[in-house]
């Protein structure tokens, strides 16, 4: 093969790692347009077990991109927490129950459905919307980054070699004993993955094959054991020994009355279990093996660890009630620390996502949450300055942002799995001990922050908070880098509506045919910027004036909307403009209000479908968004929505000026 | 090709037409395990236009076929009408709101999405459920009937040849000026159609081949212009005249206020427009031509209809307002009678359904929800005769339950299509116009009708009313022929749960999980009968106590649960026990309830999923489903739903021996 040219490709991102965070980062840039490869090297996705819990946050994202509806109707809902203890006599009983979603918070709640499935819904969902390519059984074995290059966003800095794998090089390994059950490894594959097993057919075909990709941006999505982290040099800080535990996907048979609900069940002297209900009648339990393990940083023997172990030490500690099983899909265990990534980017041109800079227990159901997450954050920003419309800075703000949630997390997992572990208080004097209304505290504190909606972005470019608060501030000097925005917020005008954290959603009705929305339906996962007005109450006469006054403003032809907008796009492509008004939905005439609000074209007419009002429905009772987003509807206010529904601005609902200097601040003129 | 042998092939079910009707059908067919074939003459299912209206109840079926949601979540929701009236100048103006869905009626509210997409959606469930293969391009040239065998359901007695089409011969002929719209007809085609268009080559391949088909039973849902209805030698009776209309499916380009709502506009002088709005920013326009033509029987010339001349009187109707448009997706006229077979059946062999046995205007939305429902009606009744779970005598019911429907359908059509077309009165003492207080009652009470909620069958074998309204007689002597149910209802223990209707849906909690679901979700169209226990409070010892009995009995090994239930099959397979008690969900727990309300296998433990409470639940607020359902809570009932949902019986909680004896009456020992 000597003299064969090697294959050279052009792409501005290449997305190393096809797990929950790459396929999140490919989605977004499948909806964008952006030319993008996403290799993986393993051969297939996952078929079972791994991480399976869904925020309610992660839920409102993936309905963002039109498929949240398919991982609420599969999974499992977790709806309640059981918490049971030993009484006096030291037998085990329930001793409370708590939601396991506080009720309001989201309009979804948690949710549970393996990874496998989560993987497919991405697989659609990129294949609907581009000519995106899942390459798998291909292994990165070469980079390069020419920093000269680094500031110029033409440029490909990044040059990586490819290497195609044989299909039994990609397959990953089955490690006999300890990773998954064989004769079960096929049983819950669904209809619809016979195109992955077909890919193997492929593997076969280019196995042996190198070619070369040169990259405007990578990012690492490989997981724990990062390749791109590795040859970036980085390190993960943190502490790496934990206790030990078991996990079984399994059918359980058994009397335990509470199999169905999320349950932690601390035995007298035999350790805990957490009991996660799931799909097709599947209960995951986590069984703690040994109480603790020294942190001596060197691993423990785990050549003991069979199902059978764990199961023997489940029935312990579910005595006197019964446990068994005939089927078991999946099991494991682990032991593993809490550890973070000291950098997220390599001059905001290399970035690393997900496991590759954050690991921790799979407990808290956080895992690929967090790490969607980390490249729901990152893919908006990448799409907007590759396709020209920002400034690189934005870049900065996914290390300060995502760095920042990692710590929380690793610093959540790490109380939760001691208090998890530990061995219950016998009675007051008990120090040593947890007691039971400790642990519950925490388990309440934790579901808030376990739902992903109390993510709180400090103040930076694109979030206009006055001062931060200690906690947002990252310790590292990256915060320091980020520059802030320009203008303030005026939080009091919509106290619920909290600069820097998600859009709560509340149901609004479309003043053109009455239908009613969560608003949060209405900010798709586009890439587009949102305003959304709320001009109050437009019965009152001052409210319509300053309505009308700041749709002059954005209608004229040098206002914010068009300077940023390329002249050949519709005038809502990168920046969309919403209207909630609070007068009743009769006494108002979407035609009757500024055309801005309401865009008219000559093949498609009006557009019926950006201004909604605060009204009681016929079907679906009233949604009060105004008194639930704290907004007075004398007065009204203005809402700067990003692509990711997190909220950069408040501000008074005419306050044309400071939106202006707050998109310049990092928008290009078109 | 003299001396070979034509290819001969025995089938339980030949469905004739793979619209609407025949894919419902098809789709039951998938679902019980029943030998069927399903052939339609077209070489393609439908890609735009035509009918389009989803009644409620149609929601509520296809959500038992697990794809409601497919409907709901593309569809456009019809929320409010607006009625449109001349003012005292003659000129138009909005003179009422009225909710579209009567609030409360059901979970769901009426939508419209166009056919080809409603059809898609059968065509995956039908793949997904059975290797069922619609076989498009197959023409049924000859029938023969041995009315000997009639009475044997193990015999054959249906003989049809087969005809495979051309290409060519199978594609639907373009009509030039009057069907669609030529250059758009394949614009709204979806990426998932792509399959359909493959079909033709399968078709050239098999081109001119005729195949036997000896069947059990045979299906026309072939339509209004249906060859086996034809070969039956059956009627349909009726008026055969009415208004011409127009029908433009565009996006319109307007100033009129209300082009996002249903609308029904009524010209001083010109006619009247009903607007329906469409998904993907469409609007149907029925467009008033003229205003009657002579009852002679004749059909009138329709080469003067063009879709500028359908535009040019809808701008009339519209004026003062302005309506254009650029793009149109379809376009037709049509006059049309409302007209009913006389037959539904032959000796319980042949059925018709669907457009075959009623045919009537588009406006009313009805067309394809009813033909729907012939067939939801239908399926089942068959799966069960086939399969010897059933006597062959409840496929009477069919005629006597969808004919009675069909009559109704085609006076309210009827009634509606005159109040719609007539000239508005120009005051009180115009006594042959119409009156708007006369449309807008008849338009309420039509809501009523048409949201396919209202329908209530009479007595007979599997609705065990005590006496029959008027109404719900046939006028035929078919009603008569059908036996009556040996047991009566005490309607009164459940007032809302009507005899004879289908069971309205309320939130009720699973006790294992404390998950909220609608009722009607638990009642899948899988073919199973179920029993629903209202036990009452399970705090009252005398509702323990009456519980208690009544499973014992259940549970019995000679109880009618066992008798009618194959001994290979779980004991759920046939008639499905549910639960839903009112004490608080804490108060019980599930494992203490009698086992035969959760059945225990050795493989899968417990079942979690059949009992449920009556309970606040932490997110979705309180069903209150024994008061909406007009159950006491001290006393309880118990109640029999058909698998088609609709209710066959209400008694007192404990009353086995009338449970037992209704379904004596009409199921096989197995």
């Amino acid at each position: 093969m000597t003299g064969t040219k090697v294959k050279e490709d052009y792409v501005d991102v290449l997305i190393v790692g096809a797990g929950p965070a790459g396929l999140m980062l490919a989605n977004w840039m499948s909806r964008t347009g952006v030319k993008t490869r996403i290799v993986d090297k393993r051969g297939t996705k996952v078929f079972s077990g791994q991480a399976d819990g869904l925020q309610c946050r992660t839920l409102e994202i993936l309905d963002s991109f039109d498929f949240g509806h398919r991982a609420w109707r599969e999974s499992n809902h977790m709806i309640e927490i059981c918490l049971w203890n030993p009484d006096k006599d030291g037998q085990i009983h329930r001793s409370h129950r708590i939601p396991d979603t506080i009720p309001g918070l989201s309009r979804f709640q948690q949710v549970v459905l393996h990874q496998g499935r989560i993987e497919r819904f991405f697989l659609d969902s990129i294949r609907q919307h581009s000519d995106i390519d899942i390459e798998r059984g291909m292994l990165p074995i070469s980079f390069h980054f020419e920093e000269a290059k680094a500031s110029d966003f033409d440029a490909y800095p990044i040059t990586v070699t490819l290497q195609s794998l044989t299909e039994q090089e990609a397959t990953p390994e089955q490690s006999g004993r300890s990773v998954v059950n064989d004769g079960l490894f096929r049983s819950n594959l669904s209809p619809d993955d016979t195109a992955d097993l077909l890919d193997a057919a492929r593997l076969r075909a280019r196995a042996g094959q190198t070619e070369i990709i040169k990259a405007k941006l990578m990012v690492g999505c490989d997981g724990a054991h990062s390749w791109v982290r590795k040859e970036l040099g980085f390190q993960l800080e943190g502490d790496s020994t934990d206790y030990i535990w078991g996990v079984l996907d399994i059918i359980p048979v058994t009397d335990f009355p509470d199999i169905r609900m999320r349950c932690a069940i601390h035995s007298a002297h035999n350790g805990s279990i957490m009991v996660i209900p799931r799909e097709n009648k599947l209960v995951r339990l986590y069984i703690q093996l040994q109480s603790e393990v020294e942190a001596s940083g060197g691993k423990v023997d785990r050549s003991w660890i069979t199902p059978e172990v764990i199961l023997r030490q489940a029935q312990k500690i579910l005595a006197p009630y019964k446990l068994t099983y005939t089927y078991c899909d999946w099991w494991t265990a682990y032991q593993i620390g809490q550890r973070v990534g000291d950098r997220f980017s390599l001059m905001e041109r290399v970035f690393l996502a997900g496991d590759a800079v954050h690991t921790h227990s799979p407990k808290a159901g956080q895992g690929m949450n967090v790490s969607m997450q980390d490249t729901y954050n990152l893919g908006w920003k990448i799409a907007s300055v590759v396709k020209g419309r920002c400034a690189p800075s934005i870049l900065k703000t996914y290390e300060s942002e995502r760095r920042t949630i990692a710590k929380q997390l690793i610093d959540f997992d790490y109380r939760f799995s001691r208090l998890f572990s530990g061995r219950p208080a016998k009675d007051i004097m008990d120090e040593e001990g947890i007691s039971i209304e400790e642990f519950k505290d925490a388990f309440e504190k934790g579901n808030m922050f376990a739902s992903g909606v109390a993510v709180d972005y400090g103040p930076n470019l694109i979030v206009a908070k006055e001062a931060p608060s200690l906690e947002q501030v990252d310790d590292t000097t990256v915060a320091n880098l980020v520059e802030t925005s320009p203008v303030a917020s005026k939080q009091e005008l919509a106290a619920e509506i909290k600069v820097g954290m998600r859009i709560p959603s509340h149901k609004v009705l479309n003043q053109a045919d009455a239908r009613p929305w969560h608003l949060q339906e209405l900010l798709r996962s586009d890439g587009r910027w949102r305003i959304i007005i709320f001009p109050g109450d437009l019965g009152i006469p001052e409210n319509l004036a300053r309505l009308t006054n700041l749709c002059e403003k954005l209608d004229n032809k040098n206002s914010f909307l068009r300077r940023f907008t390329p002249q050949d796009l519709p005038v809502d492509s990168v920046i969309e403009v919403l209207t909630v008004h609070a007068a009743s939905r009769e006494s108002v005439e979407l035609l009757d209000l500024p055309q801005i609000l309401h865009p008219f074209t000559d093949t498609a007419g009006h557009d019926y479908w950006k201004v909604f009002v605060d009204d009681q429905s016929y079907h679906e009772g009233h949604g009060n968004a105004y008194k639930r987003y704290g907004i007075c509807s004398n007065r009204g206010a203005n809402v700067i929505i990003r692509p990711d529904q997190y909220v950069s601005w408040v501000g008074e609902s005419d306050d044309y000026d400071s939106m202006d200097r707050f998109f310049s601040a990092f928008m290009k003129v078109q």
